[in-house]
């Protein structure tokens, strides 16, 4: 299966979580760490959110910087990586910054539950593509993306589609920023959630090397094949 | 209020977990931060972990290096800290490794919800404070401990009593140690669980370095006062 290079990136607090309780969008990250994740926006054709942060947390996934957006453009690349929802599209408003800020090509990745004229609707903002009934085939998509050119996804969350893609295998890199919080909570997002490994079934990690950005560390792993 | 200086010591998956969603005890760190911990309990007069952990894992929470045991003995200290359960005992086994091995003093700290006949029994093995109708009274139990003469308290989770330690403000340094792991599930327990900090209350805390044992990251903090 041919499929992009795919990395997931994740603010965390110490206490591993990239949330509090209430789920409520919050700044986890310092400064010189939010310039690192535009780089690697910048550097990215696609950039994936479950449907979860696209509802909860409707972000913008743009690059920030104006320099790096004209560079992009210079090298003939899109203003900006092209935005990815994946999960159940019911719950997604019709205008949202997901949807409607920055100038970027969006695709949405559902299932069959998906009301269909909801469907129809976001279809004048965004590709739809319906893969799968209940749960999206996460391996088609990939190959849906490399299909369109898409050679180098950034997928930034949640907890819920990172573990699914971490549990089918399709993660490349791990980047963790940990800064120096405490969050608490067990029911606070985490950066795998989901239906979690089993202890002989735990997924193993090499770990690449770390980056010190003043009071944040960012550690940085490869899947062990 | 006078109390030990306290530190959670706590190893994780690079997701930020304890522990897989089994709560199986499961070796998360490698052999150099086995080390580590073991020198940390060795210049410890204390031990503490939750009821939980002392029913889930049954540890031994004694100081595994012969050499550091004789260290102490030289220096006139007891051959290992004090271990220190907290929370209600009636779970508790009347034998186990934390009542049975190796040659160290036990207290239990616990609340009037504890069964008085079970607590009779264990008193047999182990000193047994009531401190609080259902929750321990942890300011208490902290100026118990510095009464007793402890000074350096070692806190080794798990997520609940690491929470609660906290959220009271008894907590002086954090150690985490990141294995390149992936636990997943949003069950899963991690250092700090709980009730969690709501997003405007949340604990902030002073990155003090970190320390590279292969592939095992240690990260240490100080709480912000």
């Amino acid at each position: 299966m041919k499929k992009p290079f795919v990395f997931i990136n994740c603010a965390v607090s110490a206490d591993g979580k990239i949330s509090t309780v209430e789920r409520r969008q919050i700044k986890i990250s310092n400064e010189l760490d939010r310039e690192r994740v535009d780089k690697l926006r910048a550097e990215s054709d696609a950039i994936l959110v479950g449907m979860n942060t696209v509802v909860g947390d409707d972000p913008k996934l743009t690059v920030k910087s104006e320099k790096l957006r004209k560079e992009r453009l210079k090298k003939g690349l899109p203003e900006n990586p092209i935005k990815i929802a994946v999960g159940n599209l019911n719950r997604m408003k019709l205008s949202s910054d997901f949807l409607d800020y920055g100038n970027a090509e969006k695709i949405i990745f559902t299932t069959e539950k998906s009301d269909k004229r909801k469907a129809g609707k976001l279809r004048k903002k965004s590709e739809v593509y319906v893969l799968g009934e209940t749960k999206v085939n996460l391996h088609r998509m990939m190959e849906i993306l490399h299909e369109k050119g898409v050679r180098k996804l950034m997928v930034e969350g949640g907890g819920t589609i990172n573990f699914e893609l971490l549990r089918e295998r399709l993660v490349d890199e791990i980047y963790v920023a940990i800064a120096p919080k405490i969050f608490g909570g067990k029911t606070a997002p985490t950066l795998a959630d989901g239906d979690g490994f089993r202890a002989d079934k735990i997924l193993n990690l090499e770990f690449l090397g770390l980056e010190k950005l003043e009071d944040v560390v960012v550690l940085r792993y490869t899947i062990e094949k």
